[in-house]
């Protein structure tokens, strides 16, 4: 541990926070248009931050949809080029009333920061920037080259990155990229991740009548969109939760002996996390753990299902339309084309008597899965340990960063997520937070890693 | 057709009209807590105008709920009492955008006037006051003994009237029950109606996880609560619309030949329906008619299902929670009580591994049906074949007046349904209206209909 660093950190925690929660006060909620220019001002905000901390050539660079913000440090001659990759957008905050605080208001308690985007993916961005100007400070320079880019549509599916880092292949040419936006594996449990699941989501809109009916004078005789659409999402599971739609699994690489012996060893409590997410059944697809249904395993989920009367009391009601959306987590070796082309297949096949069904697709992200024993992958282990003093986890995980997959695809290098967060700080949900341990800890592992990366 | 009195309506046409402009301004949605003084004003409202129209002993009288409208007018000795029900209450306005001019904004256009409760039930309502009132200022009296009781929670099931009808069964005695709160067959085709279905309704609510969870990380690992209410409402029916809840059509009294085959006699244009309904595929229980399936049939129907994420775009949300409201329509000789018993029954065998669900009752409206040739029934035709110079048809509707199974029990006097609305106006929808030619016949119809009442 260099130790002179450490004592900066603890020089400068009030003002680093007090910087995260400026950052955490802009509302960058990307799929809502009416915060499209909130998205942009946390892009400025960056564009800032990253000029403060040393960097060169930090720009807002337009991508057709959010912006990227770019920026560079390529003074370490003869050294590997580390790329960092965040998302400064958030997750919508509904439902509004389950929060404690505002989610736009930052509130540190109990030594943890809550608000939207604290853990995903405002403050791990940020403590990326804070470890590298605290080695330009410090040090006088970075061990390694670096390069940053910070997108605005992460939580939207990442619609303009791939092409803009088509466009900019040479100018992000780098040999690794850090992620910070996976989970730990506990509290005090670093992990680093060496794969992830694809994206594939579709939006499903029914319609009947022409307008809304009283469902005393022509229920029975019209079919009614809501029950439609129940039948179309009832029809993608069975009772256990193994996924119907024909060919979902075809293409899934089976997980392996020596995968499943890892997983085995790290002694899951189940139960701890039933109690923990409130839930008494156990329940998923037959044959696997909690731990293979979420890391190795495709889903489908509905994310939400709307039509007719929702609120207080009963409205006699037969809706003119209703709909859902729905979203697949993939894993290699599934194409999510392929399964958008499968789901389509399905629900035209399952398609309830008199109503239209129409599909819009979201964006996708493939799977991703690079070898657990790349030096990288390695490395990032050993810094944890160093900071956390425990083994480091090696883990694939449920969740999807899609531009992860489309980095190993257009840039051809290796990518290692060295995640800070934890399942219990709520991200996409009210009351998100992140633990002020890990980011004391996080700015130290950073800091040190991109020192060994500069062996690589 | 009496003539000073038919000069008399076309005289004060434009202050009726304006009068129930003032009574369609005051937003009265019984099942909406925020409308709760508003509901009341209406009341007070109908108070002045039974009073103006030279009514005795009028109040409005406490249930507990929203109150009732009473009135009365006993100086017919030795004639018949007629009883006029109506609700003063109105439906949600949701969803306020497809309105082409404001609800509690009255309109007239085309001879037709534009508001929430034009036609359900204010309109027709408003006609009884206006048809008494005229009376007895042409002709200085009622030709029979007249009461109104007109109740504020129509449209969320009556929940205090029985009770206040039980209470006040003495005061309440009558011969007759008259009730306008159905339809015509169609334009110009005035009809009295013999059946109504009956109605008893749920709210499922489903709870899994404690919170709302990222589904990426826990999708598969965990029921869905989505998933779960999407199988509860798809397991209520088959593929072609009949009711798989074990026991829902054993009580049903089977339509007769009779019946069917004067139904058959309406030459009912299944596909001018389905053209003006906007729906392009006939659906419903095998083997019955669309009149059938609408008059004679229950049906189950779900107005509305929620959970999770609506707005734009996509959230990658497990949401702790979902529902759904459902609503049965019941037939002689089904019993809201046993139907919702055999629900529960159902969702508890169809209950998904891995939620809880919980069931809450809205309040139930009995089946009803009178003898198609009670004379009451019968001389209600001749008043409407005078007016409009066409023979009248007898239906039975699919709507439910839950109190008219009630005035039935509990008062045991017929009751005869003289609708004056057109199932193209919307009532329950955007742009509510009602046709002012209607309203012009209807109380022409009403008058004479009084006369008639005086022989019974």
């Amino acid at each position: 541990m260099n130790l002179e660093l450490d004592q900066y950190f603890e020089q400068q925690r009030d003002s680093h926070l007090d910087e995260l929660k400026e950052f955490l006060r802009i509302p960058s909620v990307s799929s809502l248009n009416v915060h499209k220019d909130d998205v942009r001002h946390a892009a400025s905000w960056l564009e800032k931050a990253l000029t403060k901390a040393g960097f060169d050539n930090v720009a807002v660079e337009e991508t057709g949809g959010h912006p990227v913000v770019y920026a560079d440090w390529l003074h370490a001659e003869g050294k590997p080029t580390v790329l960092v990759y965040g998302h400064y957008d958030v997750q919508p905050v509904d439902p509004l009333h389950l929060w404690e605080t505002e989610p736009f208001d930052p509130q540190i308690r109990d030594n943890k920061i809550f608000a939207r985007g604290a853990s995903d993916d405002k403050g791990q961005t940020f403590m990326h920037i804070k470890a590298a100007e605290a080695l330009l400070k410090q040090e006088g320079r970075l061990p390694v080259n670096m390069k940053f880019i910070i997108e605005g549509e992460e939580e939207i599916g990442s619609p303009s990155l791939p092409a803009y880092v088509e466009a900019n292949k040479e100018r992000l040419t780098a040999d690794l990229v850090i992620i910070s936006d996976t989970g730990m594996y506990g509290p005090g449990r670093p992990a680093v991740c060496y794969g992830l699941r694809g994206l594939a989501g579709i939006q499903i809109d029914v319609k009947g009548p022409k307008g809304d009916l009283h469902s005393g004078l022509y229920g029975g005789a019209i079919q009614n969109p809501l029950h439609a659409i129940a039948e179309i999402v009832a029809s993608f599971h069975d009772k256990d939760g193994t996924v119907q739609v024909e060919g979902f699994y075809e293409d899934v690489r089976p997980v392996t002996e020596e995968e499943r012996a890892a997983y085995r060893e790290l002694s899951f409590d189940t139960e701890a996390e039933k109690r923990a997410l409130g839930i008494t059944e156990d329940f998923g697809e037959p044959g696997y753990s909690f731990i293979e249904r979420t890391w190795v395993r495709p889903t489908l989920e509905a994310n939400g299902i709307f039509g007719g009367f929702s609120g207080e009391g009963i409205k006699t009601v037969i809706p003119a339309e209703a709909g859902a959306k729905i979203t697949c987590r993939l894993v290699p070796d599934q194409e999510p084309e392929d399964i958008i082309s499968k789901l389509r297949r399905h629900i035209d096949t399952h398609k309830p008597a008199g109503v239209t069904v129409t599909i819009t697709e979201f964006d996708k992200g493939n799977p991703f899965i690079t070898p657990f024993d790349h030096p990288a992958i390695q490395a990032a282990g050993k810094s944890y340990e160093k900071v956390y003093g425990v083994p480091t986890v090696f883990t694939r995980m449920g969740g999807s960063v899609p531009i992860v997959a489309e980095f190993d695809k257009i840039l051809g290098i290796p990518v290692v997520l060295m995640g800070f967060g934890l399942s219990s700080e709520n991200f996409h949900a009210p009351n998100e937070h992140f633990h002020l341990e890990n980011f004391d800890k996080g700015l130290r592992v950073i800091s040190d890693y991109l020192h060994k990366a500069a062996a690589f």
